[in-house]
């Protein structure tokens, strides 16, 4: 990275979260000057998840052996269920413990782990534990009670790098808990080939704090809280630092300092929280929302289409996306699928259905609550329809706060 | 492997669970006969998990940064913790939320992931989920409520591969957890080098549902469920299966069929929960429990005896391990660390504390309810001293079940 760009990481980081901190530096810490927290997963830009279609595959795949004699017991499916269905792509779920005594429990959870996206160990700590902490808040769950972490040092990494890196990343992810008022109790480590981190958030609740994620209708407008390009963002600046052919063909349309920025403000929207959209959400009667994640927009877009009680389709036609990283994505061929809405985000916001008005007042609040950094977006409408998305001519909004 | 000890594999692994089932085969599959699922993880036979004493060092490490000047806000430490404490060492959690309406709510938790350990996709399922439900079973909760499931695909697989193994593996977990009364309802899966599988298992229930493990007092006695030894003799059978030097080293003192035996009593171990366990440890007045996983014996007593509120000191004289395989370690040069208490057990059972004459009823109804595979062993007691764990001068007991 040159100085330039570097200069301007640094000045942006510096006031993150009102708070005087350097950036990550390697030799600050006795580390290679050369080390990259992201370098120990190697599996390039491909996203590293399953695949929203491989797993839909995968979870309804019956186990049939050749010539198998199963007299295994079996027990009876649930009604409209593959016999063998489990769905774990939702990263979230919602357990209702029916209790003689003080009424309904839920306990709605939320996990997910991953491979190092940026450099920076604390921040890298802190953009894990607000993810987990997405898909709970996508339920209007406000108080989290208890976190667990998931972590795996790479086999690659030397004895000095993991004793400096990992406390740092497990404070970040600690510390972001702690903004989010619940602590650490617990977690595994393993050794692994790639270094991981993620981890398992759980609240205990009554069913009043849960906003159910089906009660879309017809008129509600599709609020997005976050802007979308974290992946492509995060890809260019790690281009622009190894300073390889691609770069050197972006590098023509686009500055150090332009990505710089970029990436300084995926890494702040990463690490923000949806805690307060969440409150938010209570007070202006969202009818359901649901985090984006790696499944992109238009994949968590359908998921909570689907899964409507009304006759409903949501309709995009707004795609806030990190200043100039829409352009990015074009520039590639849109490798990023980011255009059809199918880019992995990081720790993305919520898409949230809600009553047109309430919105504006919701969106308001959100920034004095938050300050200009929480822009939220009316990316689209609910009407009638049959639980689909219509995701066609989208108008890209290039955003810069 | 010859046919031989498949054959008395096959024999063996018949009856499992009381229900007819044959051993998995790659052929039956359309794989390759050469298919091992245990090849997805190369790190050959050392430990997958953070060493014991690597995870407190990494959790005591203070955030030292060189010229950094930091001025976050910095939260009070809480008494007796070093600033940055952070115990993810704990695969399982207890947090209390205090509520109002209906008295305090206990909410256990336990997690873990790793590697396949077997070839067999459906017991290798069943193991992990038996595995994460090993800690709240320690703590006596009987009654889990929710389970996620953790599940990495190989990048190595192919599409064939994994889309036989997983829906296989995910069937196994999910059966287990049936078994166990609890649903499976969401977790998260990824692209790894190395296959993962593992889970976290919620229980939100109140504090009689729970026994402290800290209750130990002089005179009690130390329960052990399982026999020691998993982790040997899945390696034993590992090597014969490749036919290596280890094996042609070890082959003029052990059959096939002793390998096979072993490794059989091993995965039905590993598949059996400690359920029924907790459930006696409540009838039976037990005072504390650990369960038996990566740290070994020895590492897990030390683990129990050093959150103790008496001044005692657990003394260990008996080691029940799997048929020969504590002559196996021993053979080799006890790198495994069996005879010194470090060998890591793979869903192992519980260590106990509990009153002598009780003991004896407990171990009588274990096998009266879970029949004779349930046997328990008294490994050794407690006596006054400093919560440290007296590991010296042991016996051995091989198991035959």
């Amino acid at each position: 990275m040159s100085n330039n760009s570097s200069a301007a990481a640094s000045e942006i980081e510096c006031d993150f979260d009102g708070v005087l901190m350097r950036p990550f530096d390697p030799c600050d810490h006795d580390l290679d000057a050369n080390f990259r927290l992201t370098r120990f997963a190697d599996l390039s830009e491909r996203t590293k998840k399953m695949p929203k279609d491989v797993l839909s595959k995968l979870m309804s795949i019956e186990l049939k052996v050749k010539g198998q004699k199963e007299t295994k017991p079996e027990p009876e499916p649930e009604p409209q269920q593959p016999k063998n269905a489990l769905d774990i792509s939702a990263r979230g779920s919602v357990f209702t413990k029916p209790t003689t005594l003080f009424g309904d429990l839920q306990l709605v959870q939320g996990t997910d782990f991953g491979y190092p996206i940026i450099d920076d160990p604390y921040l890298m700590g802190k953009i894990a534990c607000a993810n987990v902490l997405g898909d709970v808040y996508a339920k209007g769950v406000v108080a989290c009670d208890n976190m667990l972490m998931l972590l795996a040092v790479s086999t690659h990494m030397t004895e000095k790098e993991r004793d400096t890196i990992l406390p740092i990343m497990m404070r970040g992810f600690k510390d972001c808990a702690m903004k989010a008022g619940v602590n650490v109790t617990g977690g595994q480590s393993v050794v692994n080939r790639w270094c991981i981190v993620g981890g398992v958030a759980t609240s205990v609740c009554k069913e009043i704090e849960i906003i159910q994620p089906n009660k879309a209708v017809p008129g509600d407008v599709l609020l997005l809280t976050k802007p979308l390009g974290t992946h492509v963002a995060l890809n260019l600046h790690k281009w622009m630092t190894a300073d390889g052919d691609k770069w050197k063909f972006l590098k023509h349309s686009f500055s150090e300092e332009e990505v710089g920025k970029a990436h300084s403000m995926a890494v702040k929207s990463m690490c923000r929280l949806n805690r307060i959209t969440a409150q938010l959400m209570h007070k202006y009667g969202a009818h359901g929302a649901i985090a984006i994640a790696e499944h992109g927009l238009l994949g968590h877009a359908e998921t909570l289409a689907a899964c409507q009680q009304n006759d409903v389709a949501l309709s995009i036609c707004n795609m806030p996306v990190i200043n100039r990283m829409a352009s990015v994505a074009t520039q590639c061929g849109d490798s990023f699928q980011l255009m059809r809405g199918r880019c992995p985000e990081h720790s993305g916001g919520l898409l949230i259905c809600m009553d047109r008005e309430a919105s504006i007042e919701f969106c308001k609040e959100m920034i004095t609550m938050e300050g200009p950094s929480a822009r939220s977006w009316i990316i689209g409408i609910v009407a009638k329809g049959d639980k689909t998305v219509n995701f066609s001519k989208q108008r890209v909004i290039d955003v810069n706060i």
